[in-house]
């Protein structure tokens, strides 16, 4: 049989001691210049940050909040507390202020490191937070700001001095080895438990050739940012690979990111599809800077939301850069699925290619993916009917932390996520995320879906915003009605004509609703339940013959 | 936490079904023709053997022998009763006679599958089979030869009439999927139990990009023989990433591997290095033949014995399909180690690169490897001092089957594989196999390689074969003796300095001995244990003075 050998996290972090110690992290600091070291170096901060741990008297099992941008402080994090048996929890610091103490409390954290430029997000909860016992200033004495903290030290001085090697201790490869939450549309926050076994399986997986295909011979810029699913695991890869590693800190405008595509020359970069459509509108704008201003780029990964054909031609014509979508989400790690160009799919004519490319891609490998309609029936793999997706994987979570009531509704009897997400699945095998289950109109025993008819009525020139809600409707269940912001009198005859170009007459709306502005959340998107409610207390339901 | 997900084949299996059922399997019949059928046809008849074995009342855990070349029949046992929870044992054909009734009694196999050309190795053994029932030929009623052996049955006889798709059963991961014998030199055969998790494992390796990133768009060939170590796991490979295989049969003779790469244009290809030396004759002789003969060919994968230089650089210059070396053992599932050029490496002069494609390579990801001397103390990875391979990898075996024996002296107190290999590891991590533990001469505390004598030895043109071996002495403890096959009168006095060349003096043998053949084994490799015996009645032990 095989031999006893635990999958964890600390098996990537020990390759890059043994292989890729001269391999570099780079930082972009605040102050505009450059932080460099080797995996080496941060092998020997990591133990140090080991060691004050132990030092400080964390239990095995316990966790560490972060609070934090991209650098390479939190890349150490990402390693010291799990390889040493202990967790982390990543802070998302664009929370509201209850969910933080929400998930803080519920983490039971007993030590906080924070960026400075966070500590004042912490002050005002700060009394709230029973289980946080000491404050750590990602930065040295000089980076503490003046605070109302309570027992506040430095991260510099908190590793300064321990011993630079580290004797890791043997960890079960089901042992927790992160904690993240779900910043989720409605309700508080959801905890998912990252354990070692998942993530280096997800590590494993995103070098596969068929998924992003990271080798040594990368640089890799994450964007996306660190507090939240672990960086897409992209610091992990890294790690395991021995690419270098290249970390934004607060540099994240286009501008600021091309530059350091430049500077690092940088071979795969991961961020979200406006970062890339402001990158090319900054290179088409400047005199200086043409199509090989991207020239080390030779993958472009995104999330997150469909990018529009133009961009995806731009980026494999011009800047020679095919655009990858990476699928996923928090509870998964997050990779379930990604743009794969088979054999098959090469042969296809370049538009039927780019359409490809818009969609969320292939099952990643390990990746078991079905449709599932509202009765759990299974829905066929044609590219037109929708169905829930629901997941399979061995990087996947099995539950939320501490939710039971939660769980039974994600997760179904015989063990598959229900993501929420409704998708279909073309004849190539690609998925296409069409709606989010809430928010898709079940009318008369079929789905419509209300992204499609918002995506449909903004191509229409005279419309500036467009939001499609399922009210519901005496005979068919539920009936879109759509909210739509309009420049110049638009009629609705004008936008069903539009959308009878594309749609089934049964999929139009019954109502055309105009308004100055389309109601919002506090992350930016359109507030559906609030539109919803609107509806029902000017109009009631919608009348049968309607 | 991360949910229940066994790392199985049946998983492999499963992606190629829902993903590349329209992908190839093709297989060189014998007599000159062509198989083809597709993942989806190779699905249904693996779910009807699967059936087959299940109507044969076959339990769970229960072994199938299988003795067969590479082809399509024998990729289908690949995977239909390890996924129904049974298990193969994939036989060598090759081995002795009372090896063979060895191993198949101790892996109490009930069934077996054989090939038409191998019945005949199983006749005079049968009744010594005690636990075969039932043999079934690779083939349909007419390929089953006049046969002295009871209870035979045809391949396609025994899977006709089941139903093409089966209930997968759920099976834990460290289940065993397939049992295979190391044919050690000394000694009986020692088995080796695969599992689940390990071959999964292997398989998601195998594609990283730094090991042999094996694609969807890959056309693959196998020339390693399936009936050991998994013929490399290709297949396994092969199936996860929907890559076409294909599959020699009994067509491995250089002329015809090339007609097959060139016929299906085969994008990477697995053989011992002597292929490709022929191979590239063969080219090099005919008229009609040139470079652009291997175009297809990407990736030229070798294993087993270390290729020269020259071979290297005519493939990656000439044939632009540069080699890149596997390293490993039956233990290991096979692989751990494997050419890998990393940025810093792409930087060093040529000639550098191509001594470092002739190493074993960079540990593969998830391979941890040390170099440990005699006394089990570490070895500087120096590129220099040699010491004894040990290895960790969650697919790497940790016992021989039923040989606590044989187990105990194969693996360390704290959990590593004791290869027998002895290596040096350089600057850039590559390991370089110089020796075979039981074969380096240990010399006063010092390793004096046998292999590089010989090697060396070779290198002079005067030298036909030789062989050096180490011979007890009195104040030395070992020194090595060498025996020597010469056409034309070459002297001892020259072979010195031809030693002295590239040794140091203390390395160069005490005693040359001519002789006109080297003794060797039946498997043609020297028979050093017969020299050492000769050595001794012939001279006793070395005497201290010399």
């Amino acid at each position: 049989m095989t031999m006893e050998y635990d999958l964890t996290i600390t098996k990537l972090l020990e390759r890059a001691r043994d292989l890729f110690d001269h391999k570099e992290i780079v930082t972009a600091l605040p102050d505009g210049s450059t932080h460099r070291y080797t995996y080496g170096d941060a092998y020997e901060r990591i133990s140090q940050l080991a060691h004050a741990l132990d030092d400080y008297g964390m239990e095995p099992g316990e966790r560490a909040g972060v609070m934090a941008v991209n650098h390479f402080r939190h890349f150490e994090l990402y390693f010291g507390p799990s390889c040493s048996a202990r967790s982390i929890h990543m802070v998302n610091h664009r929370l509201p202020e209850h969910h933080l103490v929400e998930i803080i409390e519920e983490a039971a954290d007993r030590l906080m490191f924070v960026d400075p430029q966070f500590v004042e997000t912490l002050e005002p909860i700060a009394d709230d937070l029973d289980t946080v016992e000491q404050y750590v200033v990602l930065g040295d004495e000089s980076d503490v700001p003046d605070t109302s903290l309570e027992a506040v030290t430095d991260y510099e001085s908190f590793i300064d001095g321990y011993d630079t090697d580290y004797d890791w201790p043997a960890i079960d490869e089901d042992t927790e080895s992160a904690l993240c939450y779900t910043s989720g549309t409605t309700g508080l926050p959801k905890g998912v438990q990252y354990t070692h076994r998942g993530q280096f399986l997800h590590t494993l997986m995103h070098s596969h050739a068929d998924v992003f295909g990271i080798s040594e011979t990368d640089t890799v810029m994450p964007v996306v940012p660190m507090f939240h699913v672990n960086g897409w695991g992209l610091p992990y890869t890294t790690t395991f690979t021995g690419a270098n590693i290249v970390l934004p800190g607060q540099h994240t405008d286009p501008d600021e990111l091309l530059s350091i595509v430049q500077d690092e020359a940088v071979t795969i970069a991961a961020a979200v599809p406006t970062v890339w459509m402001e990158v090319d509108r900054i290179i088409e704008d400047a005199d200086d800077l043409g199509p090989e201003s991207l020239s080390s780029l030779t993958d472009v990964l995104i999330g997150g939301s469909s990018p529009p054909a133009s961009l995806i031609r731009k980026y494999d014509e011009v800047y020679d850069a095919p655009i990858s979508q990476g699928y996923g989400m928090t509870e998964a790690s997050p990779h379930l699925a990604n743009t794969l160009m088979t054999t098959e799919v090469q042969q296809l004519p370049e538009d039927e290619q780019d359409r490809l490319r818009m969609k969320a891609g292939v099952p990643a490998p390990g990746v078991q993916i079905r449709l599932r309609d509202e009765g759990g029936e299974p829905v066929p793999h044609d590219g037109e009917t929708p169905g829930e997706v629901q997941a399979r994987a061995p990087w996947l979570a099995g539950e939320y932390y501490e939710r039971p009531d939660a769980t039974e509704l994600s997760w179904t009897e015989d063990g598959y996520f229900r993501s929420g997400d409704v998708a279909t699945v073309d004849e190539y095998g690609f998925l296409d995320i069409v709606d989010r289950l809430d928010d898709v109109i079940k009318s008369g025993g079929e789905w419509i879906s209300s992204i499609e008819l918002e995506n449909a009525l903004i191509g229409h020139d005279g419309v500036e915003e467009a939001s499609v809600i399922g009210v519901a409707h005496e005979k068919w269940q539920e009936r879109p009605v759509a909210y739509v912001a309009t420049t110049d009198g638009v009629t609705v005859e004008e936008l069903r004509e539009h959308l009878l170009e594309e749609f089934p007459k049964w999929w139009l709306p019954d109502r055309f609703e105009f308004v100055d502005e389309v109601p919002k959340t506090s992350t930016g998107k359109f507030n559906k339940q609030r539109l919803v409610e609107r509806f029902e207390e000017e109009y009631g339901s919608l009348p049968a013959e309607e």
